[in-house]
């Protein structure tokens, strides 16, 4: 089966590369410790033109990676995480942009993170590594876009922990970019997403197998992982999505059990959610991250104590998306951040999108988040011809 | 320090009673299996009459017991769990009412649960304890009552999963109460619920100290546990409780600490209540009243699967309430009930608290709640007066 046939308009076969910095000097972070080297891994989509104005950072949220759209080989059974709008005709149109996508700083797919060799010790850093801010994510991005020769970036577009970094991107480098879109995002958490974040490293720090982070080629921490996953892909989804989806379905039986088996469908889709991210992620990396986003807040990093100050400088024009049933980063707080960009003048653009499947919305089909970023887009690149800088 | 400084409107000192049944012939459970004997503990305030008319039976929620008002000595620092609203004067008023409380089956306060000694072993029933249903834990408040003599009841109230007793029991014995008060509560759990009970159900069984169940005088699942506690915690809570309560508020310190201590003061509360939950609930019991709360399920149990039909026998005059931000049991499901309720012409009156504090409303003080209950209760009584039995 070749990947034509998977999916026609597919950006084809990507792989993942590399770059490597703060070699000689250690990157200075924003907790004041020292990171070096650090290397970047990422995907790149689609051709830059010769004037460079046609490219697109897209930022990943808590457990993506840089393998956005496409697919690794033709026997790849799956494309990357937001192939619904990356490829060639898509709202993200790699036949016109050139789309670049970096696992984050802290995570476990290939950019410096915990299980990442501490070359202090020649072992892997563990906890040894540094607390890193979305900030600090920012700013490697920012490296590999210098490498690559990018001046300018016709949009950087992301939602939840990517959603911060876009807009972590549009207060620390305005004059880079001429627009950006957080979605299903926000300024900082509310104690309601930090306490499910805090009852997620709990589970892994209490697993023993956890062993202060020190589990690389040991037992992992699997069991304190798997149910920091399964908190948190409740808090992805909705009452009415959950309702939908399993409802009160029983798994493989016409009876109650009476036991503690997994008797109801909603039960052993989490253990097999759960068990299935072991295999995929670093419960460090869970710690880290995690950690980066609880500590967000555009206030007290970029304005002194207030919203509004914090979106001063910002310079692009501005899409921002939530989604009804979103009870992680709710309507309300995109309105306060909307509220704090029009303080500022900001072109903004906001809208809410009726959708029933809570946070998780932003990744998957929506015909009208689909458009909305397509004609914002379009938008912003015709704009951009007319003021090539 | 006498009682009467503490809370002139107390119950004063009251004690944990027992009663024991089931000793020659074993209770046959809902799932089939038998259990005995079995005691009960409970507790009882003011006094019966004459006529017998005036008893009021409260089920506790998930973590209650049956000390639900008063103090067990001089010295106690804390009374019951529901002392806002028991006692001489206040709405479920002692000086006119006879009020008994007992500790659910399968619990871990004095009732027959997985901590006491299975008679088949003469050790701890541990996993060995049968799954036991809402069902089982009403029919055994009723072996209770029969003991106490009490032959009808003026009202049985309690919330979440105290209220699914309350529908219980009006399925049940039609004709052993006059009305009945179901808070905060569902006839049935939503994915949503399941998940969060399972999540919960999975940090205990994770933890390597669980034995599978055989951890009495052992130590015990404690980080699990915690871990269960703390997920539970969060969805008593709202968004705009834990706002209020926490914000984004550091713990003793003025900036990020870039550690994986707790920094937030949320952080610091969840890790302070599910450590201190372990010094008072026994692990098991958790897994046993979060399955029989799972299971419930009217429709089924009831109303050959139909919630219309589950309400058909019934008989008593229904107070609903349901709480605005409670979002583990929101209104929508108490609507549906009531739905159910009025297509059987039952006398039903049905309100909607607007409350900021989430599930947890119903045992916070809430002068709307206190004033419907207590009007409720007066009027039911005063009908009972009219159409004495």
């Amino acid at each position: 089966m070749t990947i034509e046939h998977k999916d026609k308009n597919s950006v084809g076969l990507v792989q993942k590369q590399f770059f490597t910095f703060a070699t000689e000097t250690p990157l200075r972070l924003e907790s004041g410790a020292s990171l070096g080297p650090i290397t970047v891994c990422y995907e790149t989509m689609g051709t830059l033109n010769a004037e460079g104005t046609n490219a697109i950072l897209i930022t990943h949220a808590f457990s993506g990676d840089s393998h956005v759209a496409g697919y690794y080989s033709e026997e790849d059974p799956k494309p990357g995480w937001w192939n619904i709008m990356v490829g060639p005709g898509k709202p993200i149109d790699t036949a016109k942009y050139f789309v670049i996508c970096s696992n984050i700083l802290g995570g476990c797919t290939g950019t410096t993170g915990p299980a990442s060799i501490n070359p202090a010790t020649n072992e892997p850093y563990g906890l040894n590594f540094p607390v890193v801010t979305i900030g600090d994510m920012v700013r490697t991005q920012k490296r590999l876009l210098d490498h690559l020769g990018i001046r300018r970036l016709l949009t950087v577009i992301g939602g939840s922990v990517g959603g911060m970094q876009v807009l972590e991107w549009a207060m620390r480098y305005p004059d880079m970019m001429a627009s950006a879109i957080p979605l299903a995002t926000t300024t900082r958490h509310s104690a309601l997403a930090i306490a499910f974040n805090e009852i997620g490293r709990q589970a892994i720090m209490s697993d023993p197998n956890f062993n202060k982070g020190d589990y690389y080629g040991k037992n992992k921490p699997d069991l304190g992982l798997a149910l920091a996953r399964m908190i948190g892909h409740v808090t992805y989804l909705s009452d009415h999505a959950m309702r939908e989806k399993f409802g009160r379905r029983l798994q493989n039986r016409k009876t109650l059990a009476f036991d503690f088996e997994a008797n109801f469908q909603v039960e052993s889709y989490l253990r097999y959610q759960g068990s299935k991210f072991t295999q995929r992620f670093d419960a460090n990396s869970f710690l880290y991250i995690t950690k980066a986003a609880d500590y967000y807040d555009v206030k007290h990093q970029h304005g002194n104590g207030s919203e509004i100050e914090a979106f001063a400088k910002v310079k692009a024009r501005m899409l921002v998306i939530s989604f009804t049933s979103d009870w992680l980063y709710p309507t309300y707080q995109s309105r306060e951040m909307v509220k704090a960009m029009k303080k500022n003048r900001l072109n903004v653009s906001f809208c809410e999108i009726e959708a029933k499947c809570g946070h998780d919305a932003f990744i998957v089909s929506n015909e009208r988040q689909s458009s909305l970023i397509r004609n914002f887009i379009e938008c912003v690149a015709a704009e951009e011809l007319h003021h090539a800088f």
